[in-house]
């Protein structure tokens, strides 16, 4: 049985006034945003007949994915982070902003405050030992092909078992975390190890709604980047390594064919003596091409909740005052 | 600058492969539906041009209203449970189940296994200083006015703080939650105290969601019913006390004309000696009528979590279990 009460005045009049409509106070915008969303999942309940038992579960499941705090999990998992860039990439299009490395969504594993270093980091602690040694290398420039020097290139990527530190609490503080300015010529070099794809929690609450929708909860192994420089437009980037099994199949749809860089094993001992390594490694090459803007707010990522970041804006503005 | 990509192929193929059309495994419903939400948000976002911010603020509050448990919080005050009352009066109608007393939304806050008494129950402690003597009493009738014996009336309500037992741990076990069966002329009784309204706690994420709508979080005094009884369509229900500042002003949307009772004070020595009072007291009358129906699956609550339930669940069938 199908019982549509949607159109109805009773109904249409309960959501203006769920939305506040009638009220003098809030944010404009929230109330029509959610005088929006509201109806859609009204319509929703009607058009699908959700029974009760269908609604509290889906509340149940709401509370588990936020005491584990798994939205930011579930969200590129439903695809949101990409439809965001895909918004991005069009806004962009539509300002004529085209050419440069691609961006692609950010993830929710970024920690504020790594380690600086000019030119070289190492980005392992060592300690980690079923990590093959990785040299990642690669060159700033602007669409125009002139190296960028100076450029803050943040990296960040799983360990061997394809966990992050700071959320496995097992690291070492800022293990596989590194912020390398780009040297003269615009190249940033970092020693680390090859990071290993990793898959939702089985049945965690994002695994569950994965499930339902016949889906994995996989990544292939990837490297996050953000790369700014004065003038340029931030990037928020990341590169898969080839040949991983979901490398084009990442459940969160971070994928970009242009992002796909190739982990080169290199035995050559001139080679390995040259990086003063100890024995056989990878080398990852990843280039970076930015767009130039003159337009500030472009050149900075977007606000977005992150680890220690308000801990960072506040020692930076205490260094700041301290300067001055 | 508004950027429209929903209805473009990339968008609308993206969906697809979101919702897990092209995966054999999963459950066929449930991607119908998350194809619609998703459908539904990525529009919601392309029309009201939702900035990245706003999307992780968005995300950032969904976690916060998960890790305190307020989903089901939330759900009353942007008017989803009384929606789905809607949709169950509407389906009654279309099934010519008419009268009886009104349904109300349930809330989160019911806990199966209370004590069980016939005709007559003390509900509070007595340790509630502040708590007004309630005298709490009505008969339950079918729809022609039969009365119904042995009728199951589950009560449940605030103290005078507006906490409930359970969820505060200052309270004693099921203090203010009994479970009374009907006597032979289809009376029920209880001694309790008058419970206070409550609001949601200021600065709690449904606060801050409510507060963006330019509304408040507050309840009236209100007492919680289930009733059923074998041939009869089980009721959930609340009546709100009259004269409460948000009886017609509730946040959750559970007020009904039918349901407001005024709670008369009595002073009278006569009428207190005889309910074996030591003072004045507030008396609380709520008749009840029941719609006769044959289904067994309207004659019993939907299923939902709730606190206790599925310990009772299993104890009620190890007790039969062991009764076999």
């Amino acid at each position: 049985m199908t019982i549509q009460i949607f159109d109805t005045p009773e109904v249409q009049d309960f959501i203006n006034t769920i939305a506040g409509f009638d009220q003098d106070g809030g944010n404009e915008r929230a109330k029509k945003i959610m005088h929006r969303l509201v109806s859609d999942l009204f319509k929703l309940i009607d058009d699908f007949d959700v029974t009760e038992e269908e609604f509290w579960s889906a509340v149940s499941l709401l509370n588990a994915l936020g005491s584990q705090t798994q939205f930011g999990l579930l969200s590129p998992g439903l695809g949101f982070d990409h439809f965001l860039d895909m918004r991005q990439d069009a806004i962009d299009a539509q300002a004529k902003r085209t050419g440069g490395t691609p961006r692609t969504i950010e993830g929710p594993l970024y920690v504020a405050g790594a380690p600086e270093a000019e030119g070289f980091a190492r980005m392992d602690d060592g300690q980690d030992n079923d990590g093959e040694t990785m040299w990642l290398t690669g060159q700033v420039r602007d669409t125009e092909g002139n190296p960028v020097a100076n450029a803050k290139v943040e990296i960040w990527h799983a360990n061997s078992k394809g966990n992050y530190s700071f959320f496995d609490k097992t690291q070492s503080e800022y293990n596989l975390r590194r912020t390398i300015y780009t040297d003269n010529d615009g190249r940033y070099t970092a020693r680390s190890i090859i990071p290993s794809g990793y898959g939702v929690p089985e049945g965690a609450p994002t695994d569950v709604v994965l499930k339902s929708l016949g889906r994995h909860g996989e990544r292939p192994a990837h490297i996050h980047y953000f790369v700014s420089a004065p003038g340029h437009q931030h990037l928020t980037t990341q590169i898969n390594l080839a040949g991983d099994p979901y490398t084009f199949d990442d459940f969160a749809f971070a994928t970009r064919e242009e992002l796909v860089v190739p982990a080169e094993r290199i035995d050559d001992q001139a080679a390995i003596a040259k990086r003063e390594l100890d024995g056989p490694f990878s080398e990852v090459v990843f280039d970076i091409e930015l767009n130039k803007t003159d337009a500030a707010e472009l050149q900075t990522r977007h606000a977005r909740p992150r680890a220690k970041e308000d801990e960072q804006d506040q020692s930076s503005q205490q260094a700041g005052t301290a300067q001055v």
